[in-house]
């Protein structure tokens, strides 16, 4: 740390991504990323005429793929923002909607980053427990008076609700936003994308990095009223005008063309999650009844940080957060059915030791 | 405007990018972009494994960029922060190390996206005239005591000061910050990235934007101690740990290897730079000593918004600043040879009328 930084930020406890190791010598199940390539609409667009235009800015209202993106969700363009990554679209949202005096609301098991932004933004904010089974107290959040921020599926559980629960919690806060991180919502949630013609306080933010394969790609969409979303592009054009890459825009389009094979890949890792679901329950481990591309598992009488590092030794990454209530569970990324495969040999023999 | 957002932003006014027209209609002289393409190293990169490679995560400590980076830039790798554009760069320095108690002074006709992070971050700052001759009060900025942000060579008027000047801010300030922003030092002015071994209170900021050609890839670096290096770093990961893609990584790396390519390319867009002055200064402009990759000229007697409008009906898109001291002004892009030739074209028509 610099003598330089600012008073606020000395005790800031950023955002620790999983791990991203550079060689390809593991089998990743770690970050929830897809086991299958983008669409090959992605590489046809890929072209040299394309890199050749990488000379030129990007079109910072990313029309064509607004457009797009319009036409698949059933809203019009300009409910669609345009974000590098749902991390910048979630970063950008608490930054204008959140404040001293805009406090916020969360579960106290979800998506690690909130109480980040938090902390960044000055935000203050309280969680509400899950309860025991980890499903969502929908109640306690209605008309809950402060800003909602809801994962769903929720992270790392995979436990989705049904959009009248959502509906529920936006409609008893008129007067606070309610912003829904369906980042996981495409493997077998319902979304509340179509709930934002009716209500002005509803956020929902989706993120092309799993159901999309394109983590590296970064982009995200939000979709809402149109002011809010010119509330949020007043934060990008007073941060970073250009926020999405040339190559991502048209990777964006490219993969929005092409539902079916989008379709086609979300069925097979939604089919390899119940069965890797049923594997490892044959083994013992108790699952959550996860909706997403990652399956929520402990093992009885079994450290959560000890499985995770003899899965590591023996080549496999998966996901382990020592917080309280869920230490003893693993997040594990749906890969392929040989990669799960593989890691359910890979329990077993780390069990019968 | 949402009834949502925080108070602070209501009067934040947004900074205003250049027009970027999807068609390919204008003569693009209007955000500084190259008017060459990318190396060929880059198109040589971009492999179907790389595109099939989109579905996992950038690594987030961009190691490999920043090695390559490091030994181009005769630096170490700790000494480099990778941004999405040089703007999320100084997006992220300005959170950092500027507040309320840690006020910022820049000229008062420098880049215009300086006093919109002041307002975004809620940060007191003063400005310093250029002199009459649009040079830098360099005195004015010596022991001035507060964080320095200094545009070399400045924007837009293109002018350049002496490392040595840089070097006198940076010591007569060692209890503040002082931030260089070298976007358009590589078409002939010093970089003062030879002096953070020295200064830990120096930080200087590229882009890959001008004169790497890669305005589309978004990539920015910045240069300094590495306690600086890592307080930036807390920034980015407490705000969006994935801010630079696969893609624009690579392209980096395939670009930071082919200097040879670059050093032609930046030679000749220098050339048309002055002989493209020449030719305008023979058409009765009047033109600052431009060191960047663009002009700034006026002719005696016409408005430069009435200027700026002609040229966009015949064609040709540059850049206006309605602003006190600079609205006479044009800032014209250094394009191709062809290009500027059609630009002295119409302006001889436009005066001839």
């Amino acid at each position: 740390m610099s003598r330089f930084l600012n008073e606020r930020f000395t005790k800031l406890v950023p955002y620790v991504p999983g791990e991203q190791p550079t060689d390809m010598s593991y089998i990743k199940l770690n970050t929830n990323e897809s086991p299958y390539p983008p669409s090959p609409k992605v590489h046809a667009r890929m072209t040299a005429g394309e890199i050749d235009r990488l000379r030129l800015y990007p079109d910072p209202l990313g029309s064509a793929l607004r457009a797009k993106a319009a036409a698949v969700y059933g809203v019009r363009p300009e409910n669609i923002f345009l974000a590098n990554g749902s991390d910048e679209a979630l970063a950008l949202a608490f930054m204008a909607f959140c404040g001293r005096r805009r406090p916020a609301v969360f579960p106290d098991i979800t998506y690690g980053f909130y109480p980040v932004y938090c902390a960044l933004f000055d935000v203050p904010y309280e969680t509400i427990p899950l309860r025991g089974d980890f499903t969502v107290d929908i109640e306690a959040f209605c008309g809950v008076g402060r800003n909602v921020i809801l994962a769903n599926p929720n992270a790392p559980t995979g436990l989705a609700v049904p959009v009248s629960d959502i509906e529920r919690i936006v409609r008893s806060n008129p007067d606070n936003l309610v912003l829904v991180d369906e980042a996981y919502v495409d493997f077998g949630a319902e979304s509340a994308v179509g709930l934002i013609g009716k209500y002005d306080n509803l956020l929902v933010v989706h993120t092309c990095s799993k159901s999309w394969a394109l983590a590296g790609a970064r982009l995200g969409f939000v979709f809402g009223q149109p002011a809010l979303i010119e509330d949020i592009d007043r934060m990008r054009y007073s941060f970073n005008s250009y926020n999405v890459t040339r190559q991502t825009l048209i990777a964006g389009e490219a993969a929005l063309d092409d539902l079916p094979y989008y379709t086609q890949m979300r069925g097979k890792i939604v089919r390899t999650r119940e069965r890797s679901a049923a594997a490892l329950k044959a083994l013992g481990f108790e699952l959550t009844d996860s909706k997403a591309n990652f399956l929520f598992a402990r093992y009885p009488g079994k450290s959560g940080g000890e499985l995770y590092q003899k899965l590591k030794a023996l080549g496999i990454l998966v996901r382990h957060f020592d917080k309280p209530r869920i230490s003893d569970y693993l997040r594990i990324t749906i890969g392929t059915d040989a990669q799960m495969d593989a890691l359910v040999e890979a329990l077993k023999r780390i069990l019968e030791k």
